[in-house]
């Protein structure tokens, strides 16, 4: 190679920072919503493939595979009688799109809704990827306080009142109503109506992001807000990440033709992966409401792993609920506590965690919590990568000062 | 439900116009780069699933299976492989970004290219969905017209010459070398040479687009643009679409670090599907230089089927060549023929084409010129196909006249 060509002058503006090298998966991996490998129903899997590319395999060389842009048939009717069972959701086949992941899901409800200088509500603490993608498209996140039921309604009637005086009418409410992320909790039924109300009298629809809704420890919970609308002013998304495989990229959207028709003309992919959609539909139908609950029973053993190393290495100074369900635990250290520094010191430890400001409209709120992710280590990880970043925190910032009942210095 | 919600006020402006419903494949379907079903290697697919799942499958609870977000790595070092035997392709699998289809490849190197304003240069009959993305994006596509190697290098010179002159540096030439789409030309090397150079000398880096090379009656091909380039100055990009199955979405580009690491930061979606990746790297280590000659046979075969039917229904009314290679031909009717109006009258014919202005930059020039694409009928369906098109013309357009050495009326 002669004098390298230089492309730097021929980058777009504005371009986000390149991307680092990667190095591998950190020793404690407490973030980024994998999962648990041994939980990954490989058998099943594999008799899955097996059986539906010998039934349909000839089909792939379709793009479509015969069922047209909104995804793999029998997976969407898979999908359609879950949503009904699971959530009161009723909708037909027609109504669900399948994507590529919940975050294709998420890109093509703002491409159709969104543009430079809007306005949308959002959960104080939310879920980072959303806070990220509407900072890109130039859209102000108006976060609203939550408590232990999950968005506050005082709060938010206040928020759309302000808004309004102001001539704003906000484009969605994004809300993880069916375990939080990332406080992991689970709005009530009561909740989900006054909040509906409130919605309906502002006139600003419901974009309900219900990810993790399936790891849910007792099993049941209530109606999704798109279930109990009557006027359909909820766009319903939803994942297959967390309740078989995050490596899987399939997720999926309920909406009417209305919406679904906008965002087919904007999702100009050629279609989602097809052997995976017809890999989930085949295993789905037959084992996905027995796998669910067994996954679940595995992370519940997790996340009192966690706790218990919490309170064992942290004592008082981490504080933490009890998430009925999910696979992340929001904790808040002591104020003296930054969690960007924290982050960027336990890397070095081989600890990776979601400092809270990342996860918050909030800064100043967030700065001292942090999110734990304990679905993908072992038990022996999460006790050795607890014990670790409280060393580190102890080191950095002098907190906690007793572990273990033991003085510390 | 009460009073519907109205979500019409609040869609974002300039979208594109909603899709329609999905209403099944025509009966003759000569669009859309769908392959043949026969050829779709299904006992060999399923025996790559079960290897690699028994292998790997719990690696699934990760996001990108621990192969980082360039993916899945054994696949990256298939293609190496691949490119270097293939292609003539020195690069590293770190240099290699597995993509959803090539279609995101093209939106991922778009993305960190091009701005609203900028233009670039492209073959004046090219692939459809590259212009409508440059459309999209507000970005100016100036074709150079094609002869029977492609790209004309006198008319190269000649547009980027006027560029210049207006202070216009365009940000890529756009080129499929290897079986342009449309023509199926195949560019010699010493004509890629003399890209190369005119490229360096206006300072333009070339985008080459390689998702048909598999395809080629002979089996061989000159090497690469990203092979001959001796300064860094191509993007190459590719997809297994063509060579295995359409509805796996799985593409590539090859890249230096300096701009994959730019992609990978604007590649937000967590990751491609991994079972598509894994299955395919299990597959094609051990197949895929064995499958794509036994492909490319049948393609050959039916292609003959195609020419044969077009001599037969539309005599000298159809002009056309005889591609080395490809999944389609372009075809040049009669002056008084507008294939846009033939593609409205064929489709209620049951008859799928693609009219020539689409691939084109040229509305005039391909006014009366259409992409048929022959991969996915049976012999029998192009055989009907053709002579249902053919008279469906006849009765529009007045042409062909003669039909099999018989007058028509």
């Amino acid at each position: 190679m002669t004098a390298a060509f230089d492309f730097g002058p021929l980058l777009a503006p504005n371009l986000p920072p390149a991307a680092g090298k990667y190095a591998g998966f950190p020793p404690f991996n407490f973030v980024g919503g994998h999962n648990d490998p041994k939980q990954v129903p490989v058998a099943d899997l594999i008799a899955a493939a097996t059986a539906v590319l010998q039934r349909e395999g000839p089909s792939l060389a379709t793009y479509g595979l015969n069922s047209g842009p909104l995804g793999y048939r029998p997976l969407r009717e898979f999908l359609a009688g879950k949503l009904k069972g699971h959530a009161g959701v009723t909708c037909t086949p027609d109504e669900i799109l399948i994507t590529s992941g919940s975050l294709q899901a998420i890109d093509l409800v703002n491409g159709i809704l969104l543009t430079a200088g809007d306005t949308v509500i959002v959960e104080q603490e939310t879920y980072g990827g959303a806070l990220t993608r509407l900072a890109k498209l130039g859209v102000k996140a108006v976060g609203v306080p939550l408590d232990e039921e999950g968005l506050r309604i005082d709060a938010l009637d206040a928020a759309l009142a302000e808004l309004k005086a102001k001539g704003v009418r906000p484009k969605y409410i994004y809300t993880i109503p069916t375990v939080q992320n990332p406080t992991g909790a689970i709005m009530s039924e009561a909740r989900r109506r006054e909040l509906l109300a409130v919605a309906e009298r502002y006139g600003v629809p419901i974009f309900e992001d219900e990810c993790y809704s399936d790891l849910i420890w007792s099993g049941t919970r209530p109606r999704a807000l798109h279930a109990l609308s009557t006027t359909g002013n909820v766009i319903h998304i939803g994942s297959f990440s967390k309740s078989i495989a995050p490596a899987l990229r399939v997720g999926y959207i309920v909406a009417s033709w209305e919406l679904l028709s906008r965002m087919l003309a904007t999702k100009t992919d050629a279609g989602s992966g097809a052997l995976e959609q017809m890999v989930l539909a085949e295993y789905c139908a037959r084992h996905f409401h027995a796998h669910v609950p067994k996954l679940a029973k595995g992370l519940r053993a997790k996340l009192d792993v966690l706790r218990e190393a919490l309170s064992e290495n942290f004592g008082t100074a981490a504080e933490f609920g009890d998430p009925p369900g999910g696979i992340y635990l929001w904790i808040k250290l002591p104020d003296v506590v930054d969690t960007q520094k924290l982050f960027a010191a336990a890397a070095k430890a081989g600890v990776a965690l979601n400092p809270g400001p990342e996860w918050s409209t909030d800064k100043a709120y967030a700065r001292s919590r942090l999110r734990l992710c304990f679905a993908n280590p072992e038990p022996e990880q999460i006790r050795k990568g607890v014990a670790t970043l409280a060393e580190v925190c102890a080191r950095e910032f002098g907190v906690p000062t007793r572990i273990a009942n033991v003085g510390r210095g």
